[in-house]
């Protein structure tokens, strides 16, 4: 399956550290060499990376490593391809707009027999489910919430129904963010991290590489980190409530609330 | 205004050298240094690449002029702001999907007092007139064909009958593509060349380089490529005709046939 890695923060912060072990996931340290995307949120636009080649071996992904991209949303993804081709339009993180607001979206798992019924409001363009669940996701909060945007606590609420609805399909962790507040689905495995004053070193679990967080951190800074697995091996991370949808909203880990 | 760059060809073809001429534009050899965007097209995926810093500044532009990505449709933008901030939301291009297809929009020009009514199918993110424009263009597009994607024909002439509602608030020249052809529309300044054999040497206007294409393309190539000033200055450009949506086709310049 895939790998996810999604940040959120009180202040525009890279990933470049994240993402540098991260990266090695696509091909070098592990399998999932069937392409990568991230995608980083600035006010209300979004900046989309993606490459069908795996990450270890991407340009772009040299790019996004060397040029640190201040975001308060990101979400990032590295593919082993279950259903569809590898190909460009089967990269993940996927995006629409709702709203008048862009929807990130990145799944991890594989849903066996997913077939929902789609009114054509959003369309999947590739051949994966995790795109067809996008689709789905974002026409069933459109149809709950005919008004327009609910408070973010109904739309947990509602993702929350949703998610419970296609968990029986097969393992459905996801990522999604409007570029608020980041929302994390773990059906099966998902971890998390905040970090915050006092700062201290870190060290990834991919690379050999460390970086003294309190050298280039402000006090009040304030750093979530979602991902599959843990991306570094002397902090604790903590594993997401299986079958809840959790919210991160200014680097802070909000959980059900 | 703003600086458009399009091309569609026969066979996937990199875009670095007439980019490189184009990127200059972006507060180097010309005023435009609002940010700037790039669409590439691979089958039915689309990869957009946006910054709002000058194009002849940015990192990301130096990835795009150096990496060879070959792709059948390209559109790319260089913003001069008239309506909405500088920022990633109104950078250019825009991407929506429709039908279950990627569409990429870029607009060169300024439409005063334009306010259509938007069903929500389509919503822009940002403040631009342009990205309102082309969400009030798809949903002229979804409610005209219920149906579905009609045929190119059919497009065409919705998407002439679309400009000529809108040209007369202002400039609307743009570039369209759902990765299956390039549409243009002129309403005061385009120019377009189509390259095939024998290939000859090319020179850009805005940089000393020259390329021969003799030497880097295929007998049976063919490469179209529409821009709002010509990109080299020892090829004959044929401005397009004004107030017509023109396609090009598989590298050809189909008119509006």
């Amino acid at each position: 399956m895939c790998q996810l890695l999604g940040m959120n923060c009180n202040v525009p912060t890279d990933i470049c550290f994240s993402f540098t072990g991260f990266q090695a996931r696509g091909g070098a340290t592990d399998v999932h060499g069937d392409g990568w995307g991230i995608a980083f949120f600035e006010g209300a636009g979004a900046r989309v990376f993606l490459d069908p080649r795996p990450s270890s071996q991407s340009p772009v992904a040299e790019l996004v490593r060397n040029y640190p991209i201040h975001s308060l949303n990101v979400i990032a993804h590295i593919r082993k391809a279950t259903q569809g081709t590898v190909s460009l339009e089967n990269t993940h993180p996927f995006m629409r707009e709702l709203w008048g607001r862009y929807w990130i979206f990145a799944h991890n798992g594989n849903l066996a027999g997913y077939a929902p019924e789609l009114d054509g409001s959003f369309h999947p363009v590739g051949q994966t489910d995790s795109e067809l669940a996008f689709c789905h996701l974002l026409q069933t909060l459109r149809s709950r919430f005919p008004g327009g945007m609910p408070m973010r606590a109904e739309l947990r609420e509602a993702l929350e129904d949703f998610a419970a609805r296609v968990r029986p399909l097969g393992p459905f962790n996801f990522l999604l963010s409007n570029g608020d507040c980041l929302f994390a689905h773990c059906s099966t495995e998902l971890h998390f991290i905040v970090r915050q004053a006092p700062f201290a070193m870190a060290h990834l679990t991919d690379q050999d590489m460390s970086i003294d967080f309190a050298e280039v951190t402000g006090a009040d800074d304030r750093v979530a980190l979602v991902a599959t697995q843990p991306l570094t091996d002397n902090e604790t991370w903590t594993p997401l409530p299986v079958g809840r949808v959790v919210q991160f909203v200014d680097g802070a880990y909000l959980g059900v609330g």
